[in-house]
């Protein structure tokens, strides 16, 4: 096999065909995954290795996507440093008793990679039965946090930047004590064999660019600094940051994945030489097929798609989006 | 009375102090409207002119502000148009059968004036009594038509979107009637005294700016441009704009409201001579005292706020604010 068009793209190489992948694109729509559900709960699926090797799979054949994205949950890490998460369906992740307090920062558990050899066993499975790379990811500092804090999803993370802004080294301890175990969960996926990962901060468009260079960038430049000599791609998605962007690409990594509340063109004048990956907004998955592919162009012939570019959403996939639309849209993408 | 410093601002002209007033300062958490929430709902207060009169009053006195803002609901035009809205506690606004199909659409009632009689009277009441100026406000039509399609808030507004991208014609008709309503609306609150208006598009940052420009912008340049010849200063304010703030500010209006997602330096960059509102992240209400003059402090420094600049914050008051703080917060601007 020739060496992956998105293990090239992430490394800013020129590629014959535009890597594709969809965030969201294990579980959530696919027809198997559906069926599994049926019988079992989220948390229970990603901590079983056969079956989350299986919803990792799936969208592999049935959608032609490029690489693939192990099935699992931001949560795994919170509850392997002993907090105690449900994910109920239609609310999403809860915990219990919440840390609203300085002194509950002290209850999170020291991560270490035993905890998660469910994990490390999926990733050999998928890695005994992939074609394409496989990426691994974990959750990021702030949204991990959130979560914690707020105890359940929020709309306006009152809580969290409450306590943040009230205990602020509390925060930090928390902040720190999160990139570590970030740092370690990701070491021990790249051991296992994943060969790019991602780290998720799916809810810091909530902070100020202040507020994010202040109490988060710092704790994000660590985990990706604490990851360089792992030698994969390291790539870095948030959504809600056009107001940041030269923040937040301050990283030190590979990718920098952008949503679609900014043109990928002007993310990439602002982002320089990084790899991007974007920026469909996944609402567009559920319009005709020609608003699909024009907007689909449009999006392409803002950069140059054949360098340094993976074509994927602005942020999970619809749980409504059609497969076969998906699968059509990907045969597009890579006619390209 | 010398004339007020929040008109000049808005005209961009030289104040002497930074004029204030905060969205959601009327409602949400002050003593004497909470006191009304016990016996009365939102929707039957603001339909009540001296009950919302007092409400609107209640903020002048109490935090010192430099405007007032009419007590309303975003709904009342919808409901003036013939929907039927209740706003349910911890929900928000809910629907009665959304506009989930291209003829529903039809059943917008065309607005006329005679339905917000009791608004009008509620400005009567309060240009009477007031020494501030009175800003009156609708909500913008991408957010109203997103409320009248998902039913109720939404995270994700796919409902919305998929109308949008499905049904572009029936969606421009959407718009158009809600936009009409829009103008006659905000005309007949500046006829019965309102001296500013604001249009707020709290959810059109769900939108890509290539969906902004398509779907959107024509509708809001027509609205500000039905409003040019009544002579009041028109504020335009929406959130999740970072990634199209030229779009956003390309219409014929005097004031643009920014959120806190952008730092006011960059919004000024970005929105040119335009005058500007906003952009304290509302969270940093519930921060102490120190942490909250600091952020002004650097808010302020970024900007010259004695010329084209109103201070703000970039979203709605949160309901735990302290009366006292925002009080104090108030007298530090206007000392600046």
């Amino acid at each position: 096999m020739n060496e992956s068009n998105f293990l090239k793209a992430c490394r800013g190489e020129q590629v014959e065909r535009i890597p594709v992948w969809f965030m969201r694109q294990a579980g959530r729509s696919l027809p198997g995954y559906r069926k599994l559900r049926e019988t079992h709960d989220v948390l229970s699926l990603t901590q079983t290795p056969e079956l989350a090797a299986q919803v990792s799979m799936e969208p592999i054949d049935l959608l032609g996507v490029d690489a693939a994205i192990l099935f699992a949950d931001i949560m795994l890490l919170p509850i392997a440093m002993g907090i105690k998460v449900e994910i109920i369906e239609g609310i999403g992740p809860v915990i219990d008793d919440p840390i609203d307090t300085p002194e509950k920062v002290a209850r999170l558990e020291k991560f270490t990679s035993e905890r998660i050899d469910y994990l490390q066993e999926t990733i050999r499975i998928l890695r005994s039965q992939l074609k394409v790379p496989l990426i691994g990811f974990s959750g990021a500092p702030f949204t991990l946090a959130s979560y914690l804090i707020e105890g359940k999803p929020s709309r306006t993370w009152f809580k969290t930047k409450r306590f943040m802004l009230e205990h602020p080294e509390a925060w930090n301890i928390l902040m720190a004590t999160l990139s570590d175990g970030i740092i370690e969960y990701l070491k021990t996926q790249i051991a296992a064999g994943a060969q790019a990962v991602q780290l998720f901060d799916s809810w810091v468009g909530a902070l100020s660019p202040e507020q994010y260079r202040t109490y988060v960038l710092p704790h994000v430049q660590r985990i990706f600094a604490g990851l360089k000599d792992q030698k994969v791609p390291r790539l870095h998605f948030a959504t809600n940051t056009a107001g940041m962007l030269e923040d937040f690409a301050n990283v030190d990594c590979e990718v920098i994945g952008v949503d679609w509340r900014v043109s990928i063109g002007d993310a990439k004048r602002r982002i320089g030489t990084k790899s991007l990956q974007g920026n469909l907004d996944p609402a567009t998955l559920l319009a005709p097929w020609g608003t699909i592919t024009q907007t689909t162009d449009r999006l392409l012939a803002e950069i140059n798609p054949k360098q340094g570019y993976i074509f994927n959403l602005g942020h999970g996939m619809p749980p409504e989006a059609d497969d076969m639309v998906i699968k059509k849209l990907v045969e597009y993408v890579h006619g390209k």
